[in-house]
């Protein structure tokens, strides 16, 4: 980090915004792995308070004055100075967070509260109408939002702006036009396949087997136990106060293995990405979202998205990967899994068949729930589809596309969290997560032919190694897109990706 | 709580630095139950950031004029008015934080991290002169800490009144004497008793068991898990994140069944006063030290810890207690306390015999510790004794008082944190503690008859309900002497102490 003057003191308004937020996130944490039920309405107020401090330090003279030096003192440097980047970042984030009234944030983030326990109660009920009045609150605020972010072809864009810089309503169109018109066909042909075992993933499995199998899972793909931590949530997450401190949690079913197995895997991979960070960008701009108020390490959700479903499906998701430790599996389980061969679990843990739910959803039939999503909020966004009538376009698009009937608004409209939360142009990343996983894939092994031996091997350090050159290590120094075009050579294509699918879910390859 | 806008837009500036130090206190639960080792030093770095912007939010000038229209607004009011207490509190806070540099709380505040290093590798190889030189700074800035805080006839003044507001070094020496006399002949003559059998508390005790039985201990002496939680650390504590989240932590030592116990009920004592704070308190100055910037609803550390010595002494520590529930413990260790009757569980956890360690000091012994070290802090203070000379002085103390002869600094001047954290003032309290819990039982049991025969026979719900009206429910409302004189009809009064002392310890008592 900088050690001249101007900018040195720049860093430090910039360090203390980062260790309030990192604060906000251990509260955070806390709340959903510790806490007890008494706490939420203080522990709310908290929160609150910490945001507001961490705005006003960003927006403060102080800042101002750290800014405006620092914005001279770079003119001298390096275009591609590391100095500049970040002064262009905080520059970015102050005039982002001046055009957005206080009490607009505010008016969002009340709602917040009152939407989320509405929205817990329309589902319990599997009733829209109780939810319908918060939601048409949440788009009018967002649409206000959007207009004082700024938006040129669509209101959505300002809201993607959040999670995913550089995407639009329209590039996410193209995107998923290519992806559906792939995607369809092999959900076709999976779906035609002979039916597979899978009663064994059924089974009773106590909490603590899977735990410590979970545990080990963790570590064997990287995870540094001296700097992280495992717990059990209903949702399962991850979360980082620095990259010396990234907690994941998981979510055990007794009578369903695949869920804490592959989510475990699933927040391993966020977990490294964050653990992977250059210390030297530890409490700086790179290791904060300025915008979004969040101290994390990752430069956007699709990004962090990539490695959670690298880890979890190209990985751990994979015939090699079972049929080198699939007895270890086993030992944690001998009764249970005593009647099963490693191709037998792995055709099992890569069934495909559509569902109503997405994040219990295959691997074809994910990214169609998400494209749906998105749909739904650009014609929130834009006006054309009022809330009232979301239901019937939820249960048409289900139609469309997985060929099933919705049977209730729990297992259809309403089974997200993320509207409900103010979160708005979130869902495009799972699927820019998949799509730049298979792609940092492909170009990775392409550039070092000791890469996919390596890993079907059971040795995972040499793509540990490779994924933190490539991508941990920048924190959020660099875009998505200038990250792949530095590793990959390109931006986004979600050619790699569909060629993956191809390969691993043609009729015929499961029981090779 | 005021909600006439002057004394409202104060009480919202004081909401906001609760918040902020309840949030520190999260961030220092963590960083003692959970954190891992990793992310120690980020940790402290985003403490010290909170702490700064905690005394930044007191100290603002919005703080300033909202303070300035609070005092005009309370003119009218009465002379005992709640609201002329917050702005009293408010003020005092404000300009006790004006006097102290902040040059000067930013090198105690470094001193501390370097202090306690020095004292842990001092410790571990029991020599003293490692840490000398970091106590002898400490002690240095204390004084002039000491100076700028102000203080009339002892520099120790100005020290004991951030944790016993109103107690000098005066006052203590004076109940010193007289507790002094009325403990060194109780300690005699229980040394002069026969030996009693003390074998079984020394058996294997697994800690699963050890923490069901603490868990139950604590519910039924009346703390709220909906409120609150127990968990495992090396040094047990209680903090609160105000009322409506109190946390408590125990340690287990398989070898010696009476510390996690007798622990549990001690920290119970302390979270049952947070959890009984009226909640028209929470967030207020009445729950708040503005002073030492703690987020507690405790009014001094010697109330605080007056609750905690009366759960676990009186109540916990009493033949009544062990002669109604010997028997669920038994249920928990059949085994190993098969051979035991509740009347030898009582004679073992009674006895008293001296030893090196305050914190595994008999009721008897105990005070005779403390006053040994506030005459050490005291010569501190004023200069009358180097640091270099401690030692020599410590043993000295305890071969007058305890008849021992120190075998090491690390059973001797080293065993306590309190000085490398750089409390200096703070032991008075836990004697204070233990003066104030025997005169508020006389006095309560005097005023209530039944409350007596109710704790007897294991009803624990009218204690909790007198101590809640007496003491808890009233926060930081008054001071100690006050809440004293409300709930006794005096200030603090060693006699019913040592009545108590003379009654449970005086030979033959024990075996009645």
């Amino acid at each position: 980090m900088p050690n001249n003057s101007p900018l040195a003191a720049l860093q430090a308004r910039v360090a203390a915004v980062n260790d309030v937020l990192n604060a906000i996130s251990v509260l955070t944490w806390d709340s959903r792995t510790m806490m007890p039920a008494g706490g939420a309405q203080t522990r709310g107020l908290q929160i609150s308070t910490l945001t507001g401090l961490a705005l006003e330090l960003l927006l403060s003279p102080l800042t101002e004055a750290a800014l405006a030096a620092a914005e001279q003192a770079v003119q001298e440097l390096a275009p591609d100075a590391l100095e500049r980047s970040m002064v262009a970042q905080v520059q970015q984030a102050v005039a982002h967070h001046r055009r957005i009234p206080a009490s607009l944030t505010q008016e969002r983030a009340a709602l917040r509260t009152v939407a989320q326990a509405a929205w817990i109660e329309a589902r319990a009920r599997s009733d829209f109408t109780l939810f319908a009045p918060h939601l048409e609150k949440t788009v009018a605020l967002a649409r206000r939002y959007a207009d004082c972010a700024g938006w040129r072809e669509h209101p959505y864009d300002a809201m993607v702006a959040l999670y995913e810089p550089g995407e639009t309503a329209s590039s996410l169109k193209q995107l998923f036009a290519t992806l559906r018109q792939g995607l369809l066909p092999l959900l076709a042909a999976a779906q035609a396949q002979p039916p597979r075992r899978r009663d064994f993933l059924f089974r009773d499995f106590p909490e603590a087997e899977q735990r410590s199998f979970g545990l080990a899972l963790a570590e064997k793909l990287g995870f540094d136990l001296q700097r992280g931590r495992l717990d059990t949530t209903v949702h399962p997450f991850e979360v980082s106060f620095t990259r010396e401190d990234v907690r994941i949690t998981t979510r055990y079913r007794r009578d369903y293995l695949p869920a804490s197995m592959f989510g475990t895997a699933h927040e391993t991979g966020h977990a490294l990405y964050e653990q992977g960070v250059d210390p030297a960008y530890t409490r700086s701009v790179f290791a904060t979202d300025l915008i979004g108020l969040y101290a994390v390490g990752g430069t956007s959700f699709g990004a962090h998205e990539s490695q959670s479903r690298l880890w979890e499906n190209h990985v751990v998701r994979s015939r090699d990967f079972w049929r080198l430790h699939f007895t270890e599996l086993q030992s944690h389980f001998p009764e249970q899994l005593a009647d099963v061969t490693p191709d037998e679990f792995y055709a099992a843990v890569t069934h495909a068949e559509p569902g109503f739910i997405r994040v219990e959803a295959d691997e074809l039939s994910y990214d169609l729930h998400v494209m749906l999503r998105v749909d739904i909020e650009c014609a929130l966004m834009d006006g054309s589809l009022p809330v009232a009538d979301l239901p019937g376009a939820w249960n048409a698009a289900i139609q469309r596309d997985l060929g099933l009937t919705v049977p209730n608004d729990a297992q259809g409209v309403l089974q997200d969290v993320h509207w409900s939360t103010g979160y708005i142009g979130s869902f495009p990343s799972y699927t820019i997560g998949n799509v730049m996983a298979a792609q940092l894939m492909a170009a990775l092994q392409a550039q070092d032919s000791t890469l996919a031996p390596a890993i079907q091997s059971g040795h995972y350090a040499p793509l540990k190694a490779a994924l933190g050159q490539a991508i941990w290590q920048h924190g959020r120094r660099f875009g998505r897109e200038e990250l792949l075009a530095r590793s990959t050579g390109r931006g986004l294509d979600p050619a790699p990706y569909l060629a993956y699918l191809q390969t691993k879910y043609s009729p015929g390859t499961a029981h090779q």
